[in-house]
């Protein structure tokens, strides 16, 4: 049995694993495996239209009656700085050259932060839980998703940021350390200082917050798992170690890296979508690494690199994909994500039951 | 019981937690402590000439007649160099002048590598285990030590670390986590890769090297100790969590600011030794971390600083104090070092075996 049971009822799931919301990685059918063996499968709807978002959810909802998580950035909206486009401009148009891919885009805003139209799609299909990266939205939009019953998750990366979070309503608190694949959720704490690694992160957030505390950076197996568990977590969200398997919409050249790569091969930049986040090193991170602090603002450079990454990807080459990985990589399994979930599973409630 | 049981021989003690090798803080009373409650005591002589060290060890073995573990920083000699020595003579200048402490000193390396003088020591006092920083001494030196049944560790940040090591001859692996205080044991990896957290490190190099190995990094409590156990490891080595037990010689200033640090307060800097290592920032942190990449080279900064950092002291300021800590500090409690290594071993044991 698990040691720690508060997230089993509130999320209403059999074992307290939750498949990291990863855009862009995510199915319906990866969400749906997740879940139909127990876990919480999620789904990352960070850049999508809230339509768009309606129809995964959807299909998702088809593909299991189990409780399902929808994932959101919230953020201010970027400024538009002149010099900074210019900087993209000047950096990436060579990139952009090398594939023939004409012009880089102009620089515009165009994912869809967690507006009126979201919450209305929320509120019209009520996943379990809906959960968010960088902070929370409008304290009214908090009251109102929990009104429904929906549960409200969202990541701390430091004490003082689940102090927040928990603060603003979150029903339990995801403590994401430094390990973790993937943006930053950092939100109040200066980057600098939200560097806390999970075995140091995770028992000083159980101890500052009155809530359930999700673990997450740096866990792939069931070894990760009951660590969580003897820090004090009451569940686990691992995100890399699902990107290997068969319903991950993680395309060939990234599988491959992710399946290659070791534990030291991890880098953060801001050059792929203007916010820290944490990937497999490669061509693009090392020739930005220098100059990544002029490029535009999250999420802007996110659309100025879509061309790019695509281009990478259909070349087979790793050099412009954004290889989104946490530290523990060289821990993935293939396989399906259903039988994934039962063995992290099998083996962490054996290291924990002796 | 412990569920690996696999130092508790090889090093002759009872419990596998070993008191971090903490140089400029550790005393003969805190080893020993640690050693008669069952734990491995260790010095840290990274700063000590042979003949203190063998006092310091001799002082030790009349207060316990259990295992201790002596630890050095191995390390190439630094190049005098010009430019470097102007840098810090122009940024560390004012800071004497503030003190009253007259012309900064001149850079000259003053501390003592393993050497042929100390190997003598060892072979003559003969501690159950030697343990080394930043890599390893010559082959024949290790091997010199194990003849004579001296047990050899030491530490890895990242995986391809660990494998040198095992080459290396060492009787256990201690993998030293991000959140880890004090020095950065990087050695082969760049600093850049050695950034891996704890959660991510152990398992990794659990499954690439055939021994023993000790976590250390962000371990500060019973729980921190049950996840390096489910994580895969034999041992831990918590560091921070003695700094302010009775026996440390931890400066009043050093001590106050560890028991009011949060998790986000430690960054790294190589601006008080040379080389990076991490500590609660201060005054002398934030002013230098623009700059710090210019200063000479380790250990020499260590000696220019010294006069700084005991000035600091005296006047109790924290301001140019290296309080060394790891990411976990606020867990840290005060009291003796036998009764806090009591503590660990209860806390852990009882989540262990549920």
């Amino acid at each position: 049995m698990w040691p720690n049971t508060a997230l089993l009822d509130l999320l209403g799931i059999n074992h307290p694993i939750i498949q990291a919301p990863m855009a862009g990685a995510t199915t319906p059918a990866l969400a749906a495996a997740v879940s139909n063996a127990g876990g919480l499968g999620s789904l990352g709807c960070a850049f999508m239209s809230p339509e768009r978002t309606g129809e995964e959810i959807a299909k998702t909802m088809m593909a299991t009656n189990r409780s399902i998580n929808v994932n959101f950035f919230v953020h201010e909206p970027p400024k538009d700085d002149a010099e900074r486009n210019a900087a993209a401009k000047d950096q990436l148009q060579p990139y952009f050259d090398e594939y023939n891919l004409g012009d880089m885009p102009d620089v515009v805003p165009t994912n869809f932060p967690f507006d009126e139209a979201m919450m209305e799609v929320m509120l019209e299909l009520r996943p379990r839980v809906v959960s968010f990266h960088f902070g929370l939205p409008a304290g009214h939009m908090v009251e109102a998703l929990k009104q429904v019953g929906i549960v409200v998750l969202s990541s701390a990366t430091t004490v003082r940021e689940a102090i927040i979070l928990a603060d603003g309503g979150v029903d339990a608190v995801i403590a994401q350390g430094w390990e973790a694949g993937g943006h930053r959720g950092t939100f109040a704490s200066t980057m600098d200082a939200a560097r806390v690694g999970t075995m140091a992160l995770v028992p000083q957030i159980v101890d500052a917050v009155n809530l359930p505390v999700i673990a997450a950076g740096g866990i792939a197996d069931g070894r990760g798992i009951a660590a969580a568990f003897a820090l004090g977590a009451a569940g686990v969200q691992p995100g890399t170690a699902f990107l290997t398997t068969e319903e991950a919409a993680t395309p060939a050249v990234y599988r491959k890296a992710l399946l290659e790569a070791k534990d030291e091969d991890t880098r953060l930049t801001r050059a792929f979508s203007g916010r820290p986040a944490r990937g497999l090193s490669n061509r693009y991170i090392e020739e930005m690494a220098e100059r990544q602090d002029e490029l535009p603002e999250f999420p802007l450079m996110n659309t100025v690199t879509a061309p790019l990454r695509k281009a990478s990807v259909e070349a087979g080459s790793p050099d412009f994909v954004a290889l989104w990985s946490g530290q523990a990589m060289s821990l993935n399994r293939s396989g399906n994500a259903g039988e994934l979930l039962e063995k992290m599973v099998e083996e962490s409630l054996a290291i924990m039951n002796g």
